[in-house]
């Protein structure tokens, strides 16, 4: 399909791309324009029907957009702006040259212009930036039948009509009532008496994390916000959500790798942006190896006479920094989905406890049999380094389990405590426990 | 308000306490229950409304639902089963012990007996295991009223009426209405003129992933699933694709922390259970360490002459893997993503082998006036480990963002090729790096 469409363009068919192209759902036409030759874009653009063009042109991505906006006379960048959603407008302004969005907003008129100004001045991980303008308000004495002719007259330019918004004269939230309530019930009913008051709203500047708490808590698939006084001030959708959702994890991701979080994709980030966003840590987590370089270089002449302890340092690194990220991967993303809360911090602690207990065992076991049947170490050495092992990943598994809890504790953020900066903590402990133990079986 | 309605429980009022309940969302009574004494809970929820409490039970957590199912009477307990969703009812069974499940299907028709046994079938991450089967079925040459007639007559029981679906005779699929388009059409107009036939839809067997990522990329909020020949066997919505976004991220973090993935949560895992998902990787990597083990080994008499250099075998270790892992883990959440295409392979070597470079040489450079000016170590030392250090942050970086590529490419997954495995194959990297350039600088 797609191939064939863009032989047609490519034959200068337009009329038959055009009929071939309006039959896709608007979001693989978005994606087929990638794909397009930049001189025949606009020419396509410009045949498709109208407000198939403005849909399609609010699922490109934001270059394209760009070069659409760009490309376009005012007036016909004003048709597409003036079709889209508030929310994803605010978002294309945000997202444009300095040059595009005055020459947009010059053209909107003085209320637009001042609301839009509003909606980009909230924080960008807030519930006002995620929402839109464009819900249906009822009023509570409004009959059943009243309300849907109501909506049969404002529906068409809405987001959503499925879930719609009973406020007073001041705009204080009131309540919510269904389309599906609405069809369901009697015509003769009032919006008051079938509206729920239970309903569960946002504010504008709660975290978007929180927010999409929320939806999953609640299984909501609209979520209202309103201000400080109660009173209704936009509408967040579901498939939003779907993308803060992804946005968390990837921040939290990239914060356990030891990096700073940042949103834009991979491919998209210019190569000092990526080098600048992981620097930061590999520099302090590099100079805060001078503890291990130090414990090693305090127990030199030690090690002189025993250089082969040398060779298990990596095994016993590694070892306990895997252990220990095991157990904060796990605390942190219990924490992050709210399974896990700090009053939990004993249980984790003995279940860490336990489980460092019984994985260190049968590393241990493994560990030892090893050094001593088949690599024929000598008995001090295998009991050395299998004890330290056992330790190290005792203590790996309750560090692992604990820094993310003390960081919720602190309000820092618990993903922090991730991977590397567990690794080097372990580190150092298990060269400290290695050398004890050494100097007492090995009589340093 | 949940302090009052406990001390009006367990003062004994039990009829204030109901009516303060009702008014709760109910989501939210559902975790009030948590907290309610045993003893209390049966008197407290059957002396609700029956249509809140079915509603209230289906959102408490796995272990009330087998309390409360397991107390009430068979003919109480069908009850609850029949006001479930179809979707929530087969959940339900595969979380209950086998006795429960007996006693429930005991109860049920035949007919409803082999569509539960055929969903409980579907595999466990399909789309089959998400779907329901309370949608709305119109015909196309339905008039807009007799459709609307039609959804007021059966609607109060399906799970949405907001997207309708039109199917032939024989249940194929032959386009999607929403209730919105229904209500703002003329009454007159034929569902099949007004019906999209370009709707997205998934098939039974459909892995979740991707079921999700339609989800995000259509913007959906219900999807229709379809067997082979096109026939609309239920419908997905979007509550449960936000689980299976969290789940699958889950899933994504427990592989790169080095454990087999598992859907259980943290506190609610035994102990054993914890450590069983740990150990294989652990062991693996720890059995992977006789590598660097034999390298050091190897070296042991050049170590023995310049016995400094293992103070900084743990740094370059560490600023190896840590600079590894941010790179594995970037290239792995973009394929989850589908931001990064096996195609990119040559782009994203270009780009680490960049970042590689720029990061390399400040690290370098910091370490060696470190080791230099403040240290005051050799100059020929100082640049074995500067040089070092750089040369295996820019291998570390390349390996860390082509591994899961590869694995990609080979069809598995990409996760698994994290934090834990980069580091230990950059450890033996740079451990050769190491020792290669010190018999060169320090003439060993």
């Amino acid at each position: 399909m797609k191939e064939k469409i863009l032989s047609l363009i490519n034959e200068g068919k337009y009329l038959t791309a055009r009929s071939e192209i309006s039959k896709l759902n608007v979001v693989d036409a978005a994606h087929l324009f990638e794909e397009i030759e930049p001189q025949q874009i606009l020419i396509i653009f410009r045949i498709l029907p109208k407000d198939f063009s403005s849909e399609t042109f609010s699922h490109m991505s934001t270059d394209l957009k760009k070069y659409v906006i760009d490309s376009l006379t005012d007036e016909e960048a004003i048709r597409i702006f003036d079709d889209l959603f508030f929310d994803d407008a605010v978002d294309l302004l945000e997202e444009m040259p300095a040059n595009v969005v005055k020459r947009i907003l010059r053209n909107t008129n003085a209320q637009t212009r001042e609301l839009i100004n509003q909606f980009l001045k909230y924080p960008d991980d807030s519930a006002g930036s995620l929402m839109t303008i464009e819900y249906v308000d009822l009023k509570s004495e409004m009959t059943v039948a009243q309300a849907i002719q109501y909506i049969k007259d404002i529906g068409i330019d809405k987001r959503t009509i499925n879930t719609c918004y009973v406020m007073d004269s001041s705009r204080v939230l009131n309540g919510v009532v269904s389309l599906r309530r609405l069809i369901l019930s009697d015509e003769s009913e009032l919006v008051k008496d079938i509206m729920e008051t239970d309903f569960i709203s946002v504010t504008t500047l709660d975290d978007q994390e929180d927010v999409a708490a929320r939806f999953k808590k609640y299984d909501y698939y609209v979520m209202p916000v309103v201000d400080k006084e109660n009173r209704l001030v936009g509408i967040i959708t579901v498939d939003d959500i779907l993308d803060v959702i992804d946005q968390e994890a990837t921040e939290d991701i990239q914060k356990m790798a030891a990096m700073q979080p940042f949103e834009t994709e991979y491919l998209k980030s210019s190569n000092w942006a990526l080098t600048k966003h992981r620097l930061p840590w590999l520099l302090i987590l590099m100079l805060n190896a001078t503890f291990t370089a130090g414990i090693i270089q305090k127990y030199e002449s030690a090690l002189q006479s025993a250089i082969i302890l040398t060779a298990f340092i990596p095994m016993l690194m590694d070892t306990g920094g895997n252990s220990g990220s095991q157990s904060s991967s796990l605390i942190i993303r219990g924490l992050a989905l709210g399974q896990i809360k700090t009053k939990d911090i004993l249980k984790i602690i003995a279940k860490e406890f336990s489980v460092g207990v019984i994985a260190g065992s049968i590393l241990a076991a493994v560990n030892f049999l090893r050094l001593y049947f088949i690599n024929q170490e000598e008995l001090s050495l295998a009991l050395t380094v299998t004890l330290t092992l056992f330790i190290t990943v005792v203590i790996a598994k309750i560090v692992g389990g604990v820094l993310p809890m003390f960081a919720q504790k602190l309000k820092l953020d618990p993903a922090v405590m991730a991977s590397p900066l567990i690794t080097s903590i372990v580190d150092v402990v298990s060269l400290f426990i290695y050398f004890y133990i050494a100097t007492f079986f090995l009589k340093l």
